[in-house]
């Protein structure tokens, strides 16, 4: 068997899901999931530290795909209009074709509280690297946290709709939609309810 | 020695954060704990589970007494007011007197990524708690999910002012200066920077 394998990430993700997903990911091992790809033990390890990794590898990259949209975004922009082109910038990572992937991670993870703690601590670290990127735009605290934190609730709730097994319409509608209303919501946190 | 220990407690907080500052949260035990508050062992078990416990024991006390004040403030409350009365509430924890042993804690804290990612998740657990109490009072998501989040933020940063070593106001004070500070940021989100 050669060094180099054809798709071997994708590979050793599927079979990683497909494992997690069948026999659980806490009995799961490494060997399993490069056996089930047809791949050597190594080939593994020179992708993934571990069997987590197979989970949250994508996280530098969110993070970067991120800060790199808001620190492009133009001069005129808000720092409501770069959490949108933050956001935006995912549409390349949330493609139709890894719809499914994406829907077997969200189980996999939900089960687990060790992944969702994980999980937790990956919107942490692209939160702050959102708000890291706007003060490098100019933007001064707490509006920078502010508009960060308003970021992380769009793409939180935007991702669950998406990845939904039900859901038809395409991450970038979704995700717009999520910011429309967060905005709008904004000036609603200093308004009375209605009389009861 | 009697099952009843005055203050038994406080006494093992206390030996619990010097030791932790003097040799280190890892290799300190729950014996040595009880040891040095001239306690038996298994009185630091009747108040803790494990010396973990001892800096995160007040989380449930903490979510409840600020969904409490939201739950509590008048049926005219904005969200904005709701969450002013939850931060208020920490009054009570955050008194003078426990100045020292917060400031302290966070230190200890501040040197262990697990004791850190324990605080973040206490962090979501809290804003957690606000959003809830908030949906009960009718307000809707996302609004209710976004002022719980500018309820941590203000809380964070209040928390981390109030414990800085140099502080001299007092935690009420600060709190509301936070929240003034981000009410004010929402107005931001949406406004150009000034032409460099």
């Amino acid at each position: 068997m050669g060094r180099w394998e054809p798709n071997a990430r994708e590979r050793l993700e599927r079979s990683a899901l497909e494992l997690f997903l069948q026999q659980g990911y806490e009995s799961t091992t490494a060997a399993e999931i490069a056996e089930r790809a047809g791949l050597a033990k190594s080939t593994f390890f020179r992708h993934f530290t571990d069997k987590r990794e197979v989970l949250f590898g994508g996280q530098e990259a969110l993070n970067r795909l991120f800060a790199d949209a808001i620190t492009g975004a133009p001069g005129s922009a808000t720092p409501l209009d770069a959490i949108r082109a933050a956001l935006e910038s995912a549409v390349r990572i949330f493609s139709p074709e890894r719809h499914v992937w994406v829907r077997q991670r969200k189980v996999v993870i939900t089960g687990n509280s060790d992944l969702l703690e994980r999980e937790l601590l990956k919107l942490a670290s692209l939160t702050a690297a959102m708000a890291d990127a706007l003060r490098k735009r100019g933007v001064t605290d707490p509006t920078a946290s502010l508009a960060a934190e308003l970021g992380r609730l769009a793409f939180h709730n935007a991702y669950a709709r998406w990845a939904d097994p039900a859901n038809q319409r395409d991450y970038l509608e979704i995700a717009h939609q999520e910011l429309d209303e967060l905005r709008a919501a904004t000036a609603a946190l200093g308004q009375e309810p209605p009389a009861g």
